[in-house]
């Protein structure tokens, strides 16, 4: 009963992540009613995104330029590169603006349930990456999942010859977060990392 | 740090309804990550909708047609008329399929501190509606909200000298609603419009 034109729009919205059908109708409802406004803008922003976005070769992000505005930024550190799930990781690290090198987006995890094999993530562009460039540290800033982890050793194990400190984030109890909400495993990581104060 | 061009984008869908900054940055990136695919059927489909979705002149309701095809419809009651708030709120009851009558979409509820008025909503149109067709039954399907009720007084003394039957929704436990869960107002309703079984 829903007008066709309207419920391919509705489809469209529901397939984009975190969106379900119920969302994706208050959304196009809200879009056709404002059409001149909200639709407008949307699909202007849609286009120029469309047109000027790239993705950077050197690092996997994504800008208006190519090599990203990160990689040519000559104030930050070229030594250190930290390598990332993706381009929303290098986001929320950049938010907290106290991390100064570059970045290696790798375009997901290894995952055999997911069909994702070395070979799909930018593994061999950070080899090369490493060939040519001096660098003397790489951070792993991968998820804490089975999966991320076993990315993480994949990695370490690649870059292992070329004689560069690897290192990862810390695990233990994140900031603000309560004990008793928190999960065993991140418990017991968080006892045996655990540090002396005095 | 982002580029502005992907900031717009965010923004843009920060707007729409539901969507924060984060849920909007994620859309972004799944957009722009599959620009060819998701980015091109999103643009492709809003301007579509944008083109072919209209008003309908009678109820209110949005459609490729105008008058609506729930308006067109032959086959419906055209002797009763369901007043909704909003265009959501139509389609919900024609996902139910039961209602084979019309509707007519307020637009809103008359809502002091949001400064919606009598003239803000589709009122007058009814009223036009009224005067020019037998109606039998005016059914008022708005929010049991205080600016709901408000509404369906207002409607109420407008309608009263047609001589036309208004009914409302019946109140009570939601179908699947425990009652340890519902709120006093529920409950007392519920009571007080009890019904014998035997």
């Amino acid at each position: 009963m829903i007008g066709s034109e309207i419920d391919k729009l509705i489809i469209s919205i529901a397939k984009l992540p975190g969106l379900g059908r119920r969302s994706a109708q208050r959304i196009a409802l809200h879009l056709l009613k404002q059409k001149d406004k909200s639709l407008h803008m949307l699909v202007e922003a849609l286009q120029e995104a469309n047109k000027k976005i790239v993705n950077c070769e050197i690092c996997g992000n994504i800008d208006t330029l190519n090599p990203c505005s990160i990689c040519q930024d000559k104030k930050r550190d070229s030594k250190t590169i930290c390598i990332v799930e993706d381009i929303s990781d290098l986001w929320a690290l950049e938010r907290t603006g106290f991390y100064k090198g570059l970045y290696h987006v790798l375009g997901g995890v290894l995952s055999a349930i997911d069909g994702v094999g070395i070979e799909d993530l930018r593994i061999d562009k950070l080899i090369k990456r490493l060939d040519k460039k001096k660098i003397k540290e790489i951070i792993l800033a991968l998820s804490t999942t089975t999966e991320g982890q076993t990315t993480s050793h994949v990695i370490t194990d690649k870059i292992e010859t070329f004689g560069i400190e690897v290192t990862r984030l810390a695990q233990g109890l994140p900031i603000g977060g309560e004990v008793h909400y928190l999960d065993e495993n991140t418990l017991n990581t968080a006892f045996q990392s655990r540090k002396k104060i005095i």
